[in-house]
């Protein structure tokens, strides 16, 4: 597959992670850990997306906590293009800045934006659907979103619901959806033309840049003046500055729906349907389930890192302890993850509650724990 | 009370424990470990003893691999009485060379035969009770046996029937009973003069001496020559090579069940019912529940011996980890157990399941974590 010389990965990577909490830390977020398999998840997102991109154009914006160990984890990526934030302002500033930026560079820029902690099962198909939607974004004020088809009623995503159909797996955007209820969530899998939104947007710097002068009047001049002092030595105070008196917003809510307000065929939105195994592993249950889906043993339904272990009439258990010796008796449906400072025991049924321990240990200022 | 001058505390103490893995060891096995409060079970057998006894009258026969730990747990006691057994061969050669040896030492010696890792809520009222006992057994050729009045249809213990009424609390010995099923156990239960057999003895050396001679026949001058050989330079050699000689036997199987078939009035056993809230902590479970029962804030379901704990929506859990930050969230009726090298996940339903994990370990010679 060809680089696309104009195409710049741009990989928002300032998440806090909290429901992988006690592996997760405000220092050590989802994104840097190795949740599945020997790399990082930021690791797997630039490795997957390097067949179509030099290593130069790359861009993650992350935090101070974690631009550091983000900086060894890439050391093929440019430092400079490693950007902290000052504040988090959500992702409409911080891929805007990233458009402001690279408009000046290079005026035929396509900007492709990526979460750092989701995994994709079929990176090749990945790309070929990707490779797509820079095409598209390329050809004029188009804005192309990544529709994954969904495999169940998740009630935890947004949809995008797909109209018009253009060529094979190519759609004009009807419109975004919130989170449904379970009822709804249903009726979209069952009418089969809503697909999961998983944050994955294309589009020329030129196409965001006007897109965020016409939604955020305000915002807009801020990320301006930061991107014109891009790479001067006053870039640093200037960010600091300016950066948090952006809207914090999301891009979705920003730019998305208002655009889709305009109407399928006047908004200039796409779709394209993605089917690439896609996970955002949004919980340790979401991780237990994609390693069993893709562990060589799937008879064994039990997921155990651990330097050995020992399972007499346990089944459907997430454990993580690697530098000991596991015994697992009897037990069903339970997560147990062990840290050097910490250990957590629930079960897959309230893995997504594991949020609310950060929020207490907050409370209490552990901060060491967080 | 006073201290009765001729008892001899012999505080049995070779078991391996294998229930409470990952903390019980070979070299660590449950009788020196503090499952409850911050004294080992043995330490606690031994302060709930000594009102009643000097120091310099206590014995422990344990083994190789645990007597060093004992003495330093027992500082207080004369070295030489710890005796390590060259060879386990269960409690009648055990509590049989001690009678040996104490019988020659003073021939009026009572000895009271104490497991090492057991709880006893009310020491007084156990003091009272082996008070009583003690002067019973000095004052013939009786042999008293305590019989632990049951809470619950247990079928993990032996029973005593308890036969003619003596006076308050004092019975002849009917007979001692196997293991029951649950129908027979809760027939125990229901029919009031059945009672634990919680392997607490007292007898006069003289009386057990007499007895290993009738039951034993060839066992006995095995020991008798080892009794011998006490005091002087060679012991630990011929203790060495004829203590493996002995039978390997039980002291109830050995002489009080063949003792109580001569019928309730010749066999002079008698049982002395008790009630001072006794509890073998037989598993991880049953550590749990004599925890919580004894535990100041019983509305809290959960036993958590953490550096610091956040429970949400989680009861009925046992969890060791005494070193870390434990959140359990979701959770009913789990065990955890974390040491430096393994971690146990287990089921209140299963954890007497524990032993399969030793054998396990055991049968792939990882010998470190046994």
């Amino acid at each position: 597959m060809p680089l696309t010389p104009h195409f710049y990965p741009v990989i928002l990577a300032g998440g806090s992670g909290t429901r992988f909490w006690p592996r997760s830390r405000r220092k050590m977020a989802k994104q840097v850990l190795n949740l599945d398999g020997d790399r990082s998840m930021i690791q797997q997102t630039v490795a997957r997306l390097l067949p179509l991109s030099d290593p130069a154009k790359f861009w993650v914006i992350t935090n101070d906590y974690l631009s550091a160990v983000i900086g060894r984890q890439l050391k093929g990526l440019p430092k400079r293009q490693i950007v902290s934030e000052p504040a988090a302002r959500n992702t409409a500033p911080a891929i805007g800045l990233a458009a402001f930026i690279l408009q000046r560079m290079d005026s035929n820029a396509v900007i492709g934006m990526f979460p750092a902690d989701h995994v994709i099962k079929d990176e090749k198909a990945f790309r070929t659907v990707l490779s797509q939607g820079i095409k598209l974004a390329a050809s004029g004020a188009n804005m192309v979103v990544m529709g994954i088809a969904p495999t169940r009623p998740e009630t935890g995503y947004g949809y995008i619901e797909a109209g018009e159909q253009l060529s094979d797996g190519l759609y004009r955007v009807r419109r975004f959806t919130e989170k449904p209820d379970q009822q709804r969530a249903q009726q979209f899998l069952s009418a089969g033309n809503y697909l999961w939104n998983g944050g994955i947007f294309v589009w020329s710097a030129r196409t965001l840049v006007s897109a965020i002068r016409e939604h955020l009047p305000k915002t807009a001049p801020l990320l301006e003046d930061i991107a014109g002092a891009w790479g001067t030595p006053k870039f640093r105070r200037v960010f600091k500055s300016v950066y948090p008196k952006c809207e914090s917003i999301s891009i979705d809510y920003a730019v998305l729906e208002p655009r889709s307000a305009k109407g399928e065929q006047a908004s200039n939105l796409y779709c394209l349907r993605a089917d690439f195994g896609w996970n955002d592993l949004g919980s340790w249950t979401a991780l237990f389930e994609h390693r069993l889906a893709n562990s060589p043993a799937a008879e064994n339904s039990n997921v155990i890192e651990a330097k050995d272990n020992f399972v007499l009439n346990a089944a459907g258990n997430y454990i993580y302890s690697p530098k000991k010796f596991v015994a697992a008796v009897g037990v069903k449906d339970v997560v147990v993850v062990e840290t050097d400072d910490a250990l957590l025991i629930t079960t897959r049924e309230h893995s997504q509650d594991v949020g609310k321990v950060v929020k207490q240990l907050a409370e209490r200022k552990l901060n060491k724990l967080i």
